[in-house]
């Protein structure tokens, strides 16, 4: 698309199809989108589509909703098939990110198919401008890709090439709207329907199923009804009509997506029923057509009084929803944060993973940066995700095979024309993209094909220097913002830069304790909130003792003397400080590798991270010198290495 | 006005002159408007206006510009004369304030005239709602009287109101729109003008002349000029052509209030000119005219890097402006806020007044209570400003005296019923115009006068209460917000509530930098930065050193340890948590007062005020809960009573 970034689908990556024969078998809708993209790439590289004598074969065996295709290669033709039309598209994108490889030699013929079923993005995307949350909720990528003060923004052929950037990755789920209903959102349940009808359509070429956030409130605030009570007969009633008219308009729509009885959103509490209660009555009404509703279980109180020292709103989920499991229908999917908290940079994985065995779970990361430097910071989150996705929260299995109901993220995507804001950030959502479909997927390893993809042709050292860039930028982040697991150092309300007291005084449940002699909220079970015994056996105990909690997250389960010596070898005073040095230093050397790289790298690329270099540094500077001085000033204790600290 | 409070000029007020024969000699705008006043209050209470044998003769002798009326009273004849139609107009408001003993006994002939030329007040309103400050900047009293959304209100009468309560306490002078101008206040000088003609025109009737806040660039963003600079010919033109217009249609047109090279304002720097150059430049233009420029002298790096401890925020109006005294022309009034910070609960005087004899200064207060409970709280200020107006900077005149240019207050009014939103805050703008006119007035007499006036015929019980609700409101506020003169411990942007280092790492340059070793700011010459040397000898010296630095101002000058004892004999920490208890305490004492008067005060002032009180006695518990832990867990010392601190 003029003016905009094609991201990980340059026009070089389809070279080796466009300029091969390439046989294409089957009918249906899927089938005609990759038959315009390899006519699209023979048309630019000279190849053709023929009849017989290819070198590709792309065949559609049946007509299923299987998303699996098989692929192999032997007597110099390359073969996939399947036997839906989605696991056809996959397999082209295979073929895609496998480019000339694709073509050589011969390979005994594998199947591939997603891990989790459901590969979703949620959009907090908001209709109307909200006047202090802007067009998108938490987005740093300008505007909404769907939505423009008030109306949709009506640039269908800008959503196709985003489903097309989603399907190559693997995605194949998209909720249109934030979680947080407003007013003009909750109307796209209904009378502006139509609005959603039009990116449902952009989007089901790539094999993307449209979603929608609601509001619980509906039946009051569309309906006119005079209850939301999801056990009574005329609320019930009134979601079974309002989802037919979807499916009506949208006979492959996902389902809803539900923040309820969440930091002031509406929901079942207020009628005395269950959170299963409200979800089982929206499945209800969806699972006539195959729809399901994800029910997100980020429930806390977020007016809680900071003197109080007995809640912790860490324990809030687990504490919620537990002793629901096995009510939920089938086709009630509850989503939750992969930590317990809020998307911190560092969070122990929520207890609740693995401690409901009777409901599909899904799993909600946030691709978007609202912690993690928002976009102008470099902070590549495939480490982070890998870490959560194969941690096991009791022997056997991993977090990525409990996610039954699927994985979520929260996009980082907006109107930019790099789609991300940050150039660099695209590798968050492709490694998302990749994750999902194979969560147990070497997250590195995903680095690698982005990087191939998106900068062909690429020489050694910009592929070295990408990677020196990307590859500890978590880590990095990690140092010189959070340490030890401390969360919500950052101002209030817009979450950039840093605050060390901005959240200790507040109503939300997030606070560090930091006193002169130490720092951490003690959550054990021993002499804390007892929060650790949320766990399985084993990471409880682990968890329980200062002696075997890891470092990374020993503030996060134990208030710490200062002097308390670390398994590192360093006092906790002294990992403030030197990882807050080492953080700078690291930006410093990323900047200078990134200034390397001009010349490599298209000029207008290239120039937009380094200018968000700057402000990283800048920024980072600035959360090294406020966590010292503010744990210096209370701590006393002096850098032992002599640095400047104010 | 229906559904508007009376404030201090019920209609009981108008009684004792209603009842009477009264006696009006002269003519002119102003002798109609006593006319009137007469007129109105007759008509209820059965009064006449007569031709002879008067129980009051208001009579107008000259055509002058006085102020100044007499006023006696013998022969059964109350006698109020003056040579200007202001002076009958402030003569026949005195008659109103003594109620019915202008009418009894005898009395002197006496001269009453203002002390002090200029009594304005500075209306921060905005033309535009801004999208951070709202329609009135730092205002706590709903809407603008004179905007509403991007064009004037139009409710003259409402206006017309205004200024009679405003005459009635002395006021002459209202600027019409926020010192930070926008684009569409911006235009209210040229384009725009109209609308400032119209209130104009309904505040003149009770001798009230208006201003404008103009934006220094005006010849830039109005004239499309390519310049702003104060030297050139063409800018000059522009203010002299613009001016003659605004006289055209203002002919007793104030003047200007201009905040340049302020927070972002633009400003006579970008020329490399003095502020004394662009004051002068427009001194100019209104020369002819009679008119004033009021230049503030707000000016300080707001950029400031809080690692720099060299820079001192506190020193910046001093050090900008004194180099330039004597340089202003005799119609620029410097307008210099009363202390060197923003202000705060508590600050020294500004050593700047008393330090420019040859500059006439103008000294600014700020009746909106920003930083003192934004009429939530019950916050009497004039015991502050008392303290202030009767500061003597050297030996021989005091701040009063010192304000040649006259004294500003920032508005606290808006278009809520009772003006000021909180009832009791109507006290505030009475006790200014008050100590306007008389700047050694005690203020306590001036809260007499508004309680007399405000509810007549009130109860000794009634008196006796709001006495005790407002007298230390002040002092109780500063105990459990601001201690030793520690300022800024507020939550960023808006201000309302405590953030104890809300603002230590910002660039505003007001910092605390409380350690766990103690608490304050070095403004000593000997090892601070200087600041106290700004003052004269007297001053310096006092302030200079810890031993004779009084108690409240401790913190504002030297950075003390936890455990230094206070010429009270308490220490640092224990007075900051004892004055905590206490201001609790205290809004306690004052909300059960206040619950006592049920009753005695109109059921919706009085509902008004109670819930005002709830929200009061929630934010003081806040605050001290939210500081005592703040210090406590920073210095460790625990309170010497055993209280709860968290």
């Amino acid at each position: 698309m003029q003016g905009v970034d094609p991201a990980w689908l340059p026009e070089g990556a389809f070279r080796p199809i466009g300029t091969r024969r390439t046989l294409i078998r089957g009918t249906g809708p899927l089938v005609d989108t990759v038959y315009g993209e390899v006519a699209e790439a023979c048309g630019r590289f000279g190849g053709e589509i023929v009849r017989n004598d290819p070198d590709l074969l792309l065949e559609l065996t049946g007509d299923d909703d299987s998303e699996a295709f098989t692929y192999g290669r032997r007597d110099s033709c390359t073969t996939v098939t399947a036997s839906g039309g989605a696991g056809l598209l996959y397999g082209f994108f295979h073929v895609v990110r496998l480019g000339e490889a694709a073509f050589t030699g011969s390979c005994e013929t594998a199947t591939f198919q997603p891990q989790l079923a459901r590969r979703m993005l949620d959009h907090w995307d908001n209709v109307d401008v909200h006047p202090v949350m802007g067009q998108v909720e938490r987005g740093y990528a300008g505007g909404s890709l769907f939505w423009a003060d008030g109306r949709a923004r009506g640039d269908l052929e800008r959503v196709r090439a985003y489903g097309r950037l989603l399907a190559a990755c693997g995605i194949n789920a998209l909720a249109v709207n934030n979680v947080n209903v407003h007013a003009a959102e909750a109307r796209l349940l209904t009378d502006r329907l139509g609005e959603v009808v039009d990116i449902a359509g952009a989007l089901r070429p790539y094999g993307i199923r449209t979603h929608l956030s609601v509001t619980f409130a509906a039946p009051m605030v569309l309906g006119g009804l005079a209850t939301a009570d999801p056990l009574d007969e005329g609320v019930r009633a009134w979601w079974a009509e309002a989802v037919r008219r979807v499916y009506g308009a949208i006979p492959d729509f996902g389902g809803f997506v539900v923040k309820a009885d969440s930091e002031g959103q509406p929901g079942p509490f207020a009628y005395g029923r269950t959170h299963a209660d409200g979800a089982n009555m929206l499945a209800a009404a969806l699972e006539p057509y195959g729809g399901t509703v994800h029910w997100r279980a980020f429930v806390y109180d977020h007016r809680q009084d900071w003197r109080d020292r007995t809640t912790d709103r860490a324990r809030a989920a687990y504490d919620h929803f537990v002793p629901l499991d096995g009510e939920f229908a089938d086709n009630a999917v509850l989503q939750v944060k992969h930590g317990p908290m809020d998307f911190q940079v560092r969070e122990p994985v929520s207890p609740l993973i693995g401690a409901m065995p009777g409901t599909r779970l899904a799993v909600e990361l946030q691709a978007t940066q609202e912690y993690t430097g928002q976009q102008r910071h470099v902070c590549w989150l495939g480490p982070m995700w890998g870490e959560v996705l194969r941690f096991r929260p009791e022997e056997g299995a991993s977090v990525g095979e409990l996610a039954r109901g699927g994985l979520v993220a929260v996009s980082n995507v907006g109107d930019d024309p790099f789609w991300t804001g940050h150039p660099l950030a695209q590798a968050n959502l492709y490694t998302f993209g990749r994750l999902a479909w194979q969560p147990d997927a070497e997250p590195l390893t995903v680095l690698d094909e982005w990087i191939r993809l998106t900068f062909p042709d690429a020489p050694a050292r910009l592929v070295a220097g990408l990677h020196a860039v990307l590859d500890g930028s978590w880590a990095t982040y990690e140092k010189y913002t959070a340490p030890l697991g401390v969360g919500f150092m950052v101002q209030p309300g817009h979450h950039y830069g840093p605050s060390v007291d901005g959240y200790e005084y507040s109503p939300w449940g997030t606070y560090h304790f930091a006193d002169r002699d130490g720092v951490g909220v003690d959550r054990s079970v021993a002499s804390g909130t007892g929060y650790a015994g949320q766990y399985g056996k084993a990471w409880a105990s682990v968890y329980e003792s200062p002696d075997t909690c890891p470092d990374e997250l020993l503030l996060f389960f134990h208030h710490m003397a200062y002097g308390h010596m670390l398994k590192s070898g360093r006092t906790v005073i002294q990992h403030i400080y030197d990882t807050h040095f080492e953080g700078v230093e690291e930006v410093e050397a990323a900047r200078e590798v990134w200034g390397s790289l001009a010349g490599l790298v298209e000029p207008a690329r290239h120039a937009r991270v380094a200018e968000l270099f700057d402000e990283q540094l800048r920024g980072a500077r600035e959360w090294r010198d406020q966590v010292n001085s503010y744990f210096f000033r209370k701590s006393g204790v002096p850098d032992a290495r002599g640095r400047i600290i104010y």
